[in-house]
């Protein structure tokens, strides 16, 4: 592959996220999307911000518009001790470093451990933001088998066997695209094989809070600290468009991530952070976390009643306890792209699975559906829509 | 040099900022700091963040809190496209892209134009910031000549004579750590060596609205816009801890800066953006911009006037018409980290000059001096305390 020689090299294996490039097409004024991944407008204190934005204001003044620390602003890193200990992450303030959005905990990570041609283990299907932020580093992926249950733990090991593996990425809880979560048991698994193979993890956790039915699992995390960099996010619990996210890495790690993002952007936004403190500390999130929970779990319980409802028999889907995302399988030689066209036709937008897969050809027939920025009785009609394409789809091809 | 195998081969490069590192030093309550190179906390439009904050909440509502384009939030693209036409930057919002501080505008041009080994021409003594958004990318340096009217062009022309240049890196307004400023004629033969030579130039920006006399001058970008990268921040003009940054970038060039943009970060904060549109539009800037320069100018000025009453008749100092630092040269031999060491004892810190240069066993002699974190008076007395420590380190080696 021939590259412009005004770039560098590495700019080959770079390419724009193509999820981005169909929610271009799917903007249109009146259609009805399930292809975002974003939470809804909805969802966001949006009136409890003037509050927020007074109290840090009176506390931290100037403070909150100067430069700062690139660890993190110190209360933020205090705030999220507490915050993560309520989810089996005991980490002191000075284990958690502040990132601009989980995005930036990845392409950090990335940026310090591959060197070209290293190894990244990912799911198969994963999330290609994930895929973006590792592009510039060059790594060579090794996939590894997903069921229900999340990654297969003896599929992990058969490659971990034979390959010298630097990373391994995993969004363990309500993965995106598929919804899936990694069961306890192989939680266990996975933690003890990083533990043999002192293979290092970056365990994805965005959405692990958006939980609608039964219990917490505790992250990988917990199970081999050393080999973990735990990754999460304010973004589906607070507002994206402050781009708070943060990790807990081990010892080792911590200084070169510091390092690397005096490099890559001084440090987050003090503001923001600012912002954050008061939200966690201030008795904002329980009460705005129910408020979120109650707007997303009939919206995911419509959507699934809808699938049982309209769908082919023939098909099947994910029935996660949480998240954002439902994933659908369809029979094999469905062209899931071209349902995807008839169905914006019709005025309704989802994502073809194939786009999250790394090799070609594969996952034609999945769909990913995404449910939180459409109420009930739109999601019941969009499904039926995407269900018509689907026979126009299949009659097409017989 | 071994790298940690644990670790991608790049980080061999990277080492954290040596400033930073000092700055940790000269915290201890009741230092004076000339060693820093931020703004004075009272610069602030503190007072106007309330209404700005209102305002943008009344505006913008849960939009100032999604997700939003990775180029950058729209309407600040539009006025940053009026505040860059006052200063002889006439480029339409398309063309400028919003970045998580200028920082990232750093990181991610080296990302996207640097290979190992590829050839960035610095100033020297030059930006260390710069130096560590580069040094992920394995560039090799080449540093020009510069002199109190910056980087000399017959010096710069020899080396693109001579080498395959990537990049070139000036700040050429009120220069990080010199205070030079490239004079108009050098800007113009500059430009016309990147046409002939067919090379891309970053111009980091920071500085240039401050300032206390003179006439402004247009930016390299104007001489020759279809090879300049042209990166300036909000950071001086409204507040650093909101990370602020833009450029506006040749049209090649700019989709490969969104798609890395779009790794590292997704977006810059969406909130930060909506708050600076109300800054720049809604009649903040132009009196907070007087106000900024009214608290700097009678420093700088302080600063100016005791290094002529107290500083030996054999040091130089540059006479900036604006920005944040004076330079120092002392005479050969003086070893000015001996002066840091004995002026901190006294409770007064700056900056060795030698940190800012690439070759060890450079610059020696030199030092910074910041001038906006402290009043006048008190620079009076800071000038003393290191006209003593001099005093003493040049008896200690005759």
């Amino acid at each position: 592959m021939l590259t412009d020689p005004r770039l560098a090299t590495r700019t080959r294996h770079m390419q724009s996220n193509a999820i981005r490039e169909i929610l271009k097409v799917v903007s249109k004024p009146g259609m009805i999307s399930l292809a975002g991944g974003i939470p809804a407008p909805e969802s966001f204190p949006t009136e409890r911000m003037d509050e927020i934005f007074g109290t840090v204001m009176a506390k931290y003044g100037a403070q909150a518009l100067q430069y700062d620390a690139t660890e993190g602003f110190e209360p933020l890193r205090v705030a999220l001790s507490d915050y993560l200990a309520q989810q089996s992450v005991q980490a002191s303030a000075e284990e958690i470093l502040i990132f601009s959005g989980s995005q930036s905990v990845l392409d950090t990570v990335a940026k310090m451990v591959i060197s070209p041609g290293d190894i990244i283990v990912t799911e198969e299907p994963t999330y290609l933001g994930a895929l973006s932020a590792f592009a510039p580093y060059e790594p060579r992926y090794r996939t590894v088998s997903t069921d229900e249950e999340g990654m297969i733990p003896e599929a992990l090991e058969e490659v971990l066997k034979t390959e010298a593996v630097k990373l391994i990425y995993l969004t363990p809880t309500f993965q995106n695209p598929t919804g899936y979560t990694l069961s306890l048991a192989r939680r266990r698994a996975i933690g003890q094989l990083l533990q043999t193979y002192n293979c290092l993890l970056l365990e994805d956790d965005p959405y692990s809070a958006l939980r609608y039915r039964g219990h917490a699992l505790p992250p990988v995390w917990s199970f081999a600290p050393e080999q973990v960099i735990y990754s999460s996010t304010l973004s589906k619990v607070f507002a994206p468009g402050l781009r708070i996210g943060f990790c807990v890495a081990p010892e080792w790690l911590r200084p070169w991530l510091v390092v690397a993002k005096q490099g890559v952007d001084l440090h987050t936004s003090t503001l923001n952070q600012a912002l954050a403190v008061e939200y966690l500390t201030g008795g904002h999130l329980p009460e705005q976390l129910a408020t979120i929970i109650e707007l997303y779990r009939p919206r995911q319980e419509a959507l699934l009643q809808a699938l049982t409802q309209h769908f082919p028999q023939d098909f099947i889907w994910s029935r996660p306890e949480g998240g954002m995302f439902v994933w659908v399988i369809g029979p094999e030689g469905l062209d899931a792209e071209a349902v995807y066209w008839s169905s914006v036709e019709k005025g309704t937008a989802f994502v073809p699975g194939k786009y999250f897969f790394a090799q070609p050809e594969t996952g034609l027939s999945t769909m990913r559906l995404n449910f939180t920025m459409v109420d009930e009785s739109t999601l019941d009609h969009a499904v039926q829509v995407i269900a018509e394409a689907i026979q126009e789809a299949t009659a097409e091809t017989a």
